[in-house]
């Protein structure tokens, strides 16, 4: 089993390399995009967890470099067009591709990036090769499914915390699981681990995404790396806010319809205002608990696995790093 | 040896099957655009061409219906993000995705289409998927390529002829080379005609892409399908532009580079002084002749195959129709 911090050293090591590979492809115009994408950096989560599963099962897990450059290079790909598609401007404090490139090259090259990790794919042990890509397309498409939701949601006067929680499902969980259980795959676990990693994965992305919205409320912008109440800015329909419309007494109620029907308002009187609500009607706390829930079902997959438990302690250390994360 | 007809019949009956399947499949919003897309046609050349050198070396080429579909779906999917890039708003006589359900959603369609592709790619015979799955993501980054190097064309004061090819050969002829040599793997052909077939789609994907410039010059609209001249509108740096530019006099340079300056204009009076330059300067002809050129290359890859000459004739016949098209 391999650390976290070692596997994140070793994979960033070679995908800086690959990076620098990229940048001076041509047509460079086409390729540069994709190099300033990949080297604004981002935690490394689904290149690392890959790998790290893969370690629970084989001691060579450095082999498997090309399917995490794979899901890095696939996930950066969604994070391009949505940032099109949704009009954000700055990611992860530097223009957006579509603001630094235009909106053309932020598609084309993302078209690219998308293919790629097919490409990357490809260089998979051709015997697992069919598993590999099947989980991988399902799951890419699982992501894009994930996405028109989250669009959909937008235009929608009521979202259910049920539909909320299949749309993260969708978006974000599903290639945290797909990760997890393509190291398996890749180091030849069996079936039933690959499943339990799956699974736990699935719903330790849900219990991700949750503290995601919970800190884009009440995280601390500096250490967090983004504006905090953005989602509230834009009515964005998180746990925080379906469930606060549920719990909520009527002049709460009334306050926050209000607030989210003004197309001119101060943005931290909105934010302040809102963020009361959530805590008060119990918003805050009920996500919190949404969140502890997934985090335990997650961890009951974890016990199920048949490794050692010693190997089990890094992605215990992680589950419960990320309920107390402020990043 | 199966015909074109007998094979476009077959792959398009079981194509519509599949359209249909996908239309009503949740989120209906992501899937309706991409069965529109589908549905409205086009010739199909690119699954027909697999099924039929699939058909070269087995009986049942029906087989590799899903890789057919992939090449279809893909080159569908090019399409789709091309008209959001060039802002062509009608495609096949309708309009195109993005115009009639926003840009938005042909990103993201657009985006799960493209992944389709590898997902029914990812139900190949597992022995054959390692080489199929590199020839079609290696081929897939060509078509983006060629579509950066078109848009890049655009705004370029100058392109020479062997910068035009290498586009359309990435854009256009690498996916029909990649249809045949597909249909030839999967059919388990030898290395050899594997890569004869290869590089006959090459040289007929860019015949057919030269004639696809002259037919937007001087073809028959009703016949051809799309409006007569949108090249020569919108100052297209096609072989026909780039050859006139190579060859015409002084006068008619200075004629072209008018037109060409001209934000408005009467399009019937640029169309017709252009098509007159077109054809005084031997730029038609030399277009022709530089088609016929790639044509003999062509049929030379085929004359090289080690297949029975019977079976040779539909691919000399698809070459010849080629050049004599009118749509």
């Amino acid at each position: 089993m391999l650390s976290f911090k070692h596997l994140l050293e070793s994979f960033e090591k070679e995908f800086q390399i690959e990076i620098q590979n990229i940048q001076t492809t041509a047509p460079v115009n086409l390729y540069e995009p994709i190099a300033y994408s990949l080297e604004v950096g981002g935690k490394r989560i689904r290149p690392v967890l890959l790998l790290h599963a893969a370690s629970l099962f084989t001691k060579y897990p450095e082999t498997f470099f090309p399917a995490a450059a794979a899901i890095e290079l696939f996930h950066n790909f969604t994070l391009l067009h949505d940032d099109i598609m949704d009009h954000a401007d700055i990611r992860r404090g530097v223009p957006a591709v579509y603001v630094k490139y235009g909106a053309n090259s932020a598609i084309l090259s993302g078209d690219a990036m998308s293919i790629m990790s097919f490409r990357l794919l490809s260089q998979c042990e051709p015997a697992k090769l069919p598993s590999i890509l099947t989980l991988f397309s399902i799951t890419a498409i699982e992501v894009c499914e994930g996405q028109q939701y989250d669009m959909e949601f937008e235009e929608k006067d009521q979202v259910t915390i049920a539909e909320y929680l299949e749309m993260i499902r969708l978006k974000t969980a599903a290639l945290i699981a797909c990760s997890l259980k393509t190291g398996a795959l890749l180091a030849g676990a069996d079936d039933e681990n690959c499943r339990l990693l799956y699974e736990f994965g699935l719903l330790i992305g849900i219990a991700f995404q949750l503290q995601d919205d919970w800190l884009d409320v009440y995280g601390n912008e500096c250490t967090f790396g983004k504006k905090i109440g953005g989602d509230i800015c834009e009515n964005k329909k998180t746990c925080l806010l379906i469930s606060a419309m549920e719990m909520c007494n009527e002049r709460d109620r009334s306050s926050l319809l209000e607030w989210m029907g003004k197309s001119d308002f101060d943005e931290k009187e909105k934010i302040e205002a809102i963020r009361t609500i959530y805590t008060e009607s119990g918003a805050s706390a009920a996500t919190k608990t949404l969140m502890k829930h997934y985090h335990d079902q997650a961890i009951d997959k974890l016990d199920q696995l048949t490794i050692a438990d010693a190997d089990k302690t890094e992605l215990r250390k992680f589950a419960s790093q990320l309920l107390s994360r402020v990043k």
